[in-house]
């Protein structure tokens, strides 16, 4: 007997705005509902039925949460973060209560808990709080009952009796914490995708589930934009232990298990291909040479609350520097006056800048104990005509940034170069 | 400085399946709720600038309950009660966070508090539990910093800290039980009604407000029918010398104030006319007249669960009994049913039933002074050719059972009666 935490989001429960599912726009908003609620509240029984413990996690239904954030957007441009987080933890409460009376509807035994109910102590930080503890006791006896707690994700309490929420990815984390408090055995995310893909299959048609993934490769590749999962629920599990399963709710099929780094990871040299299409380039060009310019440069782009996301530096022929970083696009106008004003001080011969860049990266553990990766990275894309503007690497990353009108086209390089690689290959025949 | 509960319920926050408002329907939900708060923020912002400490009570915007009701009753023909609280009890929660942000972005400050959070403790009875006690700290807190609170109604939570709902008029409850906790100079009902009226003016054209009214008296009209104020708040009312104000939140104008019982309401001799359509008649017609007949009918009837209204027993000329009494219509068929099997033992010569009843009554602590009134009453249903079928009299109450179809009629013929009256014209007068 194993103790699963099992994790549904607001597009299991029916959330409409969301997904692929355009066809089940004839449906009423309600009935849609209803028969999502009944499908969660079958999985669950299943699981229990084949002898194991569970816990779900439920965030709230999409359209409850837009409906909300609608009317207080009308009430006020800037609605109190405390009234926002007593707003919207309704939503995850409807959405217990509801599984609930679902899962006994079909002759089970539910019993729906608040984040305050379960114990979740968090900071005082409104609407993205973090959980400082949980005292869960009142869960394990459900458990040992024989009961399905149903807990609402994304919310908490603070000391002083405050109702908080946990911000973006807020469902992720709860059942991520939950299942170090309770030591479960797994933690399974129950999603609109068979699991975690080795590129986005919208960009690139060979892309494949990937079976086995380390907490570290999932991160690298969450913080790279595949929102499959959360990077804050990732890091939670790393910290924690937890063997996270993301799954598809829609089929039986074992999606991926995000794990601790098992030694057979190294075999495989690239995990998965990851891009960001958010990224904007601003280059001080013919920099002098001399010590804290880098530094002056960062202080200023940093105080002006903008975030830096790659940072190139290299040397010029005639010994002054070229240092390059990329922003979201969001920041560009406002980092591309700041860079302005800094050289003032700081005196390049000129500043360039590039509105419409992307980012590609490969990611896997397998460069640590592979050469030879980078070349082969590079060849592809050259192969394909594809000029790269920055490049920036970490011990299990290599990151190119290259013109956003040929993020496709360098996705399906980089993905085929490794794709033809042996064990590659063979990963993807053990998850089809 | 007064301290002042005011109570607004789902009508006052744009409930449109209710009321008089028809001319509304075109107005999209969301935008109608928006409207409905702001009004609502600036009556308590108005009542604070004034001089005021303000504490709020909301309800559940009534198409939340409604639609939250539907999916409930979609996925369960029997949803447990304690997920139904769970459920329910986010409707009110929605209101009090949407309320706080309305009057936040007028320049006010606000703080919404769950009942969980204001202390509110009840019985383990859901879906109609019962309140034990209330630890008000946080609210005075609240109010002494300036603060409007904005508490949500209808909820609660247990010793084992279970979330709880109160029933029907739950909302009403909170707002006298906080007036009472806090010892509030006034609890204050915002309707979408004018005050309570002499009768229901869409029965008596002659209808008017009270202005005021004792809290036996308005018992007396709740309970027979009025349903302005939920009997079980003017109860709790009573018991704490809680005065209540019903006024209307469409206007300024003052509207029906429910206060302990003072000398001078026994100069009008009724208060005000109410009537109950849902009655049913079923009389045993010559009982032998022997002791414990009546005790054997009612037990019986008890025993299956039904209430008995009206209770009358007179004697015939031949020494046998008549005993009739009252049931709601909708138990009237097995109210038969066990009449007929009680008749077995009990001997009536025949039982009669009439399902086509209603109940008109005269409510004024003057009842008490004044002679001669139930024979005014009479006369005025005799000049209107209204046959009486039963008659049942309290200290300050005397109600008639006539056929339904004169129910209009006998409403208009009392109220006339006594708005003729001296001091109840002098009533409409002051109200007017």
């Amino acid at each position: 007997m194993s103790l699963i935490i099992q994790k549904f989001g607001g597009d299991a429960l029916g959330d409409k705005g969301k997904g692929r599912r355009s066809d089940d726009s004839d449906l009423s908003g309600a009935s849609l509902h209803v028969e999502k609620f009944r499908h969660v509240a079958e999985i669950a029984r299943a699981t229990q039925a084949r002898g194991h413990q569970v816990v779900v996690v439920v965030s709230a239904m999409g359209d409850t949460t837009n409906r909300l954030l609608r009317m207080a957007a009308a009430l006020s441009a800037n609605p109190p973060a405390r009234e926002l987080d007593m707003l919207m933890s309704t939503g995850e409460q409807q959405s217990i209560a509801l599984l609930a009376i679902a899962i006994e509807s079909l002759g089970g035994r539910a019993m729906s808990f608040t984040g305050p109910q379960v114990g979740i102590r968090t900071d005082s930080v409104f609407g993205r709080s973090r959980i400082r503890e949980i005292a869960c006791d009142s869960l394990k006896r459900a458990v040992a009952d024989g009961f399905i707690p149903i807990v609402a994700g994304f919310q908490g309490l603070t000391e002083e009796g405050q109702i908080t929420t946990l911000g973006r990815g807020g469902s992720d984390i709860t059942a991520v914490a939950l299942a170090a408090a309770l030591e479960a055995d797994m933690c399974e995310f129950y999603k609109d995708v068979d699991g975690i893909f080795t590129t986005d299959p919208r960009v690139c048609r060979g892309a494949r589930p990937i079976d086995r993934i380390c907490y570290d490769e999932m991160l690298e590749l969450a913080s790279l934009g595949a929102d499959v999962l959360h990077s804050r629920s990732v890091e939670f599990a790393k910290n924690y232990n937890v063997p996270l399963h993301v799954r598809s709710f829609l089929h039986d099929g074992e999606g991926t298990y995000v794990v601790p780094e098992e030694p057979a990871m190294e075999d495989i040299v690239v995990r998965g291909v990851a891009f960001n299409r958010d990224e904007a380039k601003i280059a001080f060009q013919g920099v002098p040479d001399r010590p804290g310019i880098a530094a002056e440069i960062f202080q200023g782009i940093g105080e002006a609350g903008i975030v830096v996301d790659m940072i190139v530096q290299s040397s010029a022929y005639d010994g002054s520097n070229d240092v390059s970083f990329t922003v979201g696009k969001n920041d560009f106008r406002r980092a591309e006056d700041v860079a302005q004003k800094l050289n003032e001080r700081i005196g390049a011969r000129k500043i360039v800048t590039d509105e419409s860049i992307c980012k590609v990266s490969a990611v896997g553990v397998g460069m640590r104990s592979h050469s030879n990766v980078a070349a082969r990275m590079f060849k592809a894309l050259s192969d394909a005509g594809i000029n790269i503007q920055m490049i920036s690497t970490s011990e299990i990353k290599i990151s190119v940034a290259i013109a956003e009108s040929e993020l496709e086209r360098a996705v399906q390089a980089v993905h085929e170069a490794f794709a033809e690689d042996r064990e590659f290959a063979t990963m993807e025949e053990k998850t089809n």
